[in-house]
């Protein structure tokens, strides 16, 4: 690539500052695509987010909200094959890319729909009138956005989507946000922004993006702010614990490390359809994103019986999966977002082999010419022989196309094998036996944001252990952080504040349609 | 009193070790009315808990469960006489007993109602099914009790209500408890949830009763597990930052100071029903529990014209508040909970001073005999001439019969105003102009966990400013801890994790009726 992007953050309506920051390389060759830019002012962006877009968005009714959402989606959708182009430097493929730019404009689209389920005013009821007394005297909670500003970080995996998914519940809630992405590929994100802000679909103030150094803006945040994390443990732990955030009780939610399981039933052994989808399934959430997502499966969970036919299953799956540039039609398996991840991969495997053995992959492919400076992984399985005893393949994430394959014994074995994660974001379970996957079914959900159900009868319509669905909770209990984002009207939780009005019904009615 | 009460524990189905801790004594006349038990093990009752009350509460519906809650309030409410003659060594007068009392049993019938309307099956549905795509794949969003022990730390203001609000949306989750009262006045706890055990009405394991010291009571906790707490902000900000509680992802929700505000509106002057309505609220506020009620009026917002006409009307009718032994009927304003309460109302006072001029009481008052040595202060109204650069007025909780007066020039002002508060739990507004009301409701609301509106029409029916309905939410942002406790299924949510289910329509329906 010849013209390497001047990057620029987005202030106060101004783009800002360019090329003084650090260099950003195409995950495929290294080469250079673009220049972060220099420090944004986050005293400035916050208090126009206040004083500007704040306002604008709490005028707006929730369907002129969804208005909103539905014409910025269309511009970005109008103008995607940019961001496609762009996407190939983060090392993925055309499927990949689609994942994270269609699914992030599809998310808009849902909530749009979903805006016009919502009154057309400025509360959001909740639940119907409360009798109180035996008077003219009734109770009726109500939603409205938070007065503040939402601050939301992301992670490199996905540009596109990370950006849209939170930002749709948050401005059809009705407030403003800054969007920190990472730095990886935060050309891309930087590209859809941009498309966004030129639609003039959103109002003055209500979106802008910080690239780079964050300098001391969680200091300046209050009680009316919010700040949506999504990232690691270890960062989430340092920010929900910021002496700031603590005393002015910020609104916290992250979406941290996650080990997903998926099991494959009892009665699916070799032969059944179920079978045949688990594997398709399993090699799928390894290779899609290059594994990079945040709901992959990072634990395969089979029957003891059954461990050796699904190990070679996957094998001669995996073993069909062409590594290579993700521009070519052809591949597969795309590259990780970058050296260094790719650096972290590597360390966390090693981690894994000392309770699980490498039966795949688990190596750098030798690729050549300028692919060879690429940040290129085999496709890995693991498999540990005894994940009763085991606790690394149960906590460490390897985010990568990584995943260990366990034998389970019986179903309250499986329970506390998927259990052993402590909290994760999505469970799948492949079975064609209702009363086991019932019984499965109430053993996990407590630990897990979301569980999917795939069978002979429902697979072809099903949208897949990882695809993050608008409509449905993404978030996890325990380690996957605690948060709730999508899931509909949920995801806009976060950025209001619920309060129960009392009063008699005339008035209770006057303030619900003000 | 003869009598003096060696409190006891209750873990694993045992009352333990009585008699070794410090003494309690009356706040009336310091005579000594009870003796702390030693120390218990925390770690037996977590892992009571987990493996005893957690399956068996789990075991039974949403149904049973409230019956469960209706049986256990029956109970209590049968003997409720031996906690009305404890409650006095609080301080407490009838009528704030009966708060404390028939408030706590109210919430458990309540919720034993609300129960009524939740499925007969272990898990609540929350939403209907979601079309996920064009086949028979949909989700559902289903709600399960957490598996762990939910942890209450209650305050000390109101030892059987703080026990059973949170006791009552907890156990109808189906998750157990480990209750941890404050010290001060928990041998009226004790004496509450001693009923509750002997009524037979719970099951083994369920509920346990942590008297003293916790010891390390938190660094066994995971994420299975919920902590609720009652009191000041800086210990919530201690609690909250433990490392294990971040570290494990515990749950924890706060209810932690409050500035409570009421305005009084624009067309509210002297001679109208809502004046009159006003000047008995406020007072009422700020004697009642003698002033400790998280709930309690703070901040009493009047036109500036109306400044005077307010201090006047509300200073006649303290003045006819009976100060004394809270046993004797004409009593109107009992004891504090204890002298170290005391010292610390008039410390703050000390603050509030700096900006406030006291033009009602303000000093311990002279009581004769044994009530000399109780824990006893004069109701104390405050004038605060200029609120808007005031700080203090709007930060510092004196938690007692203490309030102040502010003037507010117009409808954006008291907005300013009550928003100073940084968040609080309740606002009240009291007003016969609809449209000065809505626009007061819009612009406090996302300050404020409940807003409750009065005027001559409705005001008989009206369940009062400082009373937290079972049926509402009680909570309020920023400084108020960020909670949101009872509230019908609202206060449920705490103690259950949401999942979303995707599969097809029949496995979905066998999973919510399971």
């Amino acid at each position: 690539m010849n013209n390497v992007i001047a990057l620029k953050s987005y202030a106060a309506d101004r783009w800002l500052a360019e090329g003084e920051g650090a260099e950003l390389v195409s995950a495929i060759d290294g080469a250079t695509v673009a220049l972060m830019p220099g420090v944004a002012d986050v005293r400035e962006m916050i208090d126009h987010a206040r004083r500007v877009g704040g306002p604008a968005l709490r005028a707006m009714t929730f369907r002129q909200r969804g208005e909103m959402l539905k014409a910025a989606a269309a511009a970005i959708s109008e103008r995607k094959a940019e961001l496609y182009a762009l996407s190939s430097f983060t090392g993925a493929t055309k499927g990949d890319s689609a994942f994270d730019i269609e699914g992030g404009i599809g998310t808009f689209f849902v909530y749009a729909s979903k805006a016009k389920t919502l009154p057309d005013a400025h509360f959001m009821l909740e639940g119907g009138r409360e009798t109180l007394s035996k008077g003219d005297f009734l109770g009726q909670h109500v939603l409205a956005p938070l007065i503040g500003v939402a601050v939301h970080i992301n992670a490199y995996n996905f540009p596109v989507w990370g950006m849209l998914e939170k930002l749709a519940p948050t401005l059809l809630a009705g407030m403003p946000a800054i969007i920190k992405p990472a730095t990886f590929g935060s050309y891309l994100t930087e590209a859809a922004f941009r498309i966004m802000i030129e639609s003039g679909a959103l109002p003055t103030g209500s979106v802008q993006l910080l690239l780079g150094d964050t300098s001391d803006l969680l200091d300046l945040l209050d009680g009316q702010d919010s700040v949506a994390f999504t990232g690691s443990a270890a960062t989430a732990n340092r920010l929900k614990t910021h002496p700031n955030i603590v005393k002015n009780t910020v609104r916290f939610a992250a979406e941290q490390d996650s080990l997903n399981a998926s099991i494959l039933g009892m009665d699916a052994g070799p032969g059944t359809p179920e079978f045949d989808l688990y594997v398709k399934e399993v090699a799928r959430e390894m290779t899609q994103k290059a594994g990079q997502k945040c709901t992959a499966i990072r634990r395969a969970l089979v029957p003891t019986s059954m461990l050796d036919s699904v190990q070679n299953a996957l094998i001669s799956r995996l073993g069909n999966a062409t590594i290579g540039d993700p521009r070519d039609e052809t591949t597969r398996l795309g590259a990780l977002a970058g050296i260094p991840q790719r650096a972290d991969v590597i360390a966390n495997l090693g981690k894994l082999t000392a309770e699980a053995e490498v039966v795949f992959g688990g190596e750098v492919p030798e690729l050549h010419g300028n692919l060879a400076k690429g940040a290129f992984f085999e496709p890995t399985l693991l498999r540990c022989e005894n994940p009763d005893a085991a606790e690394a393949v149960h906590s460490i994430e390897a985010f990568g196309p990584v995943c260990t394959l366990m034998p389970y014994r019986d179903a309250d074995d499986a329970i506390m094998l998927a259990k052993k994660g402590k909290g994760s974001l999505a469970l799948s379970i492949f079975s064609h036996d209702r009363g086991v996957t019932v019984d499965l079914v109430k053993g996990v959900s407590t630990f897990h944001g979301r569980v999917m159900i795939v069978d002979r009868d429902n697979a072809e319509h099903s949208t897949g252990h990882g695809a993050a669905m608008p409509h449905l909770q993404h978030g996890g209990p325990g380690r996957a952080g605690g948060g709730a984002e999508l899931g509909g009207t949920i995801g806009m939780l976060p950025y209001m504040q619920r309060s129960a009005i009392q009063g008699s019904e005339a008035l209770i009615s006057a303030v619900a349609e003000s």
